[in-house]
């Protein structure tokens, strides 16, 4: 039975950025319907990751909704969806799937090559318009494939990731970004083994999930580095065995590491996003194998200020997108470990708000008070 | 029986490099004996690599004597040496092995945290002194753990891999370095697989290596690239079905290579030592899976002038020393693929010169009309 709002145009609230670093503002927006290959979700759930709030802190696309972490139930789709239904319930992905392109096919890489993160797509691909106007009629933008800070969003199907009824839905919104981001930076990008040594610099949710992985996968020492000490306690819940606030020493923070390590740790992760953690992880890393996976997104026009010599150490430094897990098809999978207790979420989860009090919610993770904050639309 | 030299010093020729760029100078020299865990080798044979070009053209250590491309003869051993004795037929290792480190210890790397490639250490490890004296008893400084062109040598007995004797000393110098370098990296580092599309940049010895080994592991397109166009001709030997001028077009040559293998290469090879070549490498592979392994050295004090966020598109960039291969477990094993006509060896010896022409190989190899020249000492 279609809903009664398939094919029609849908006014709901959403929480627009009007300029960068502006407080967003609720108000009433149009969302069109999906088109070909597009699904409209009713988002029920979106928590804030520090990747929203980079972009929200940065010129770009304004007015945008902001949001990729989220889950919701399926409104409507449109023509030649063929795994989606109305009802559904969803996880929504910055990172999606199509299945078809030479990179879905391939099992090496999880950034399909139609629907992978760009941060420069603004629009719908189909016909590079945006589904969200202003009562007025004029464009908002899309962002990172989701856009979940309305109470409704589009998406391509592709972007959009089935799951079991039984998962509620305010606590899978988390498996749409920090949870797989960092179990899977873990499992599938640096493939951490039993035993080994591992230093995450930078503690929020998605730091966390990586120390959650790291014991999962066996590590003997995790070694947390935060510069905000009320991180250290939180974070052995998540298995952080040793903790470094940077402020602490004044050497640097990589002849710390390689002092209390034998030489190095075997693997780094920088969930940070700034460009000097990333060349201090590298270094952190012990001459021959260490292996260093960048997470954090660096906003900043940097370059990396490291000799190409540095690369003959036998050292590897690479990024991490969405922990290299293929969406559609794996977070379910990924759901399951949750239901079945070997994942946690309830922990990353510090508040609840309604959707109303977004900005809060902006000003809890900017201030390092928060893990994750979840909005109930 | 020990050597009538055993325990004396050897008076002998060497061609030394008293600053950078001047002609080599061939005089007479005085090799002390070896000490502890290291080993006296008559050089029998040498050739010329780019690499002792590339620090023979800047500051460095001088007076010096440069070379790590070689085979000889063990005249005696110091003390604690055990796996060598007078009379063996070794290849020299610029990257040695120790056999008791971690990283020896390790399947994960070459880099042995006493005897890996070091072009800062101009010294023998045991006392931090020279075995090298002018007729004066001024000292000379080592190279690369190997200073091969001097008819004598002291080495670590870590940096000399015993060879089977029916192996031509003339042929296995290439073993010490080129041969070994290309195809480890192809085999070792990179891991090619059949059906691939790799390119090279740089079709010197060491490149054509690289051409070699791909073709052994069964890549399907090998793209060779250089200034050069006699290099062109000779890569079909090697292997490789398609070449790129970078002269030739006006556009950036990533362009031309993304063009020409929709999207990128899976595996490029910089094998030039030029940071910007390195970087186009990187940019000529594909999205998802492509890897760049870096043999160049590049000697000028450069950065990589990447953003951080290049490296979240599922490429990897990585150096290769040596081929990732251990020298002394694993170049005999090696040379058995020359044996078997599995491995060339003569194709790449373009010259053969007298020592004393050593200044010729420069030349020859500076201006790019050899590929190895083989001096015989
Ligand atoms: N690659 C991906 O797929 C992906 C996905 C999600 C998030 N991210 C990125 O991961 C990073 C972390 O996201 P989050 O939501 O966990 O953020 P967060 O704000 O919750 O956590 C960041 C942590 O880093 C700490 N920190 C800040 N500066 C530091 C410094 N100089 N040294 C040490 N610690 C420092 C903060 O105190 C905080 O605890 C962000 O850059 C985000 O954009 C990437
Ligand atoms: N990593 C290692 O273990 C290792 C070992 C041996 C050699 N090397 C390095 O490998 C590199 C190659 O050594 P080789 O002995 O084969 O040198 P070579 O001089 O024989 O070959 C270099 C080739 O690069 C070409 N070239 C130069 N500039 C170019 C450009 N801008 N674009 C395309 N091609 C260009 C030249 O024409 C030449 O054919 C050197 O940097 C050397 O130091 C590294
Ligand atoms: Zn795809
Ligand atoms: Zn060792």
């Amino acid at each position: 039975m279609p809903s009664s709002t398939q094919g029609q145009t849908i006014t709901c609230k959403a929480a627009i950025a009007w300029k960068p670093k502006e407080p967003l503002v609720i108000q009433e927006i149009e969302v069109a319907p999906p088109q070909a290959e597009e699904v409209r979700v009713k988002v029920t759930h979106t928590s804030l990751c520090h990747t929203d709030v980079f972009f929200w802190e940065n010129e770009g696309f304004f007015p945008c909704i902001f949001g990729h972490e989220a889950a919701g139930i399926v409104e409507s789709v449109g023509e030649k969806v063929t795994e989606l239904e109305e009802g559904d319930h969803v996880v929504l992905l910055f990172t999606g799937e199509c299945k078809s392109c030479k990179q879905c096919k391939s099992d090496k890489t999880n950034l399909c090559a139609n629907l992978k993160v760009d941060p420069m797509r603004s629009t719908m691909r189909s016909d590079n318009k945006t589904r969200f106007l202003t009562k007025q009629g004029d464009p908002i933008y899309h962002f990172l494939n989701v856009s979940s800070f309305s109470e409704y969003t589009v998406v391509e199907a592709g972007c959009a990731a089935k799951i079991d009824l039984s998962i509620p839905l305010s606590r899978a919104c988390l498996f749409a970004c920090g949870i797989p981001t960092g179990v899977g930076a873990v499992w599938n990008t640096a493939k951490v083994e039993k035993g080994s040594t591992v230093v995450i610099f930078g503690l929020g949710a998605v730091g966390l999930a990586v120390a959650e992985g790291s014991k999962i996968a066996g590590a003997e020492r995790i070694i947390g580095v935060d510069v905000n000490p009320n991180k250290f306690e939180l974070g052995k819940k998540f298995g952080v065995t040793e903790f470094l606030n940077p402020k602490d020493s004044n050497r640097p923070i990589e002849d710390v590491i390689k002092g209390m390590t034998d030489g190095g740790a075997d693997y780094c992760f920088e969930c940070v996003g700034n460009v000097d953690l990333m060349l201090a992880a590298f270094e952190s890393c012990h001459d021959g194998w260490g292996r260093t996976v960048l997470i954090g997104i660096e906003v900043r026009p940097v370059t990396l200020g490291m000799h190409p010599m540095k690369l003959f150490h036998g050292k590897e430094i690479k990024g991490s997108t969405f922990g290299d897990f293929k969406g559609k098809s794996q977070i379910p999978d990924l759901l399951k470990m949750y239901s079945e207790n070997v994942l946690k979420v309830d922990e990353y989860i510090t508040h609840e708000l309604r959707f109303e009090e977004i900005n809060k919610a902006f000003d809890l993770l900017k201030s390092g008070q928060s893990l994750r904050t979840v909005m109930h639309l």
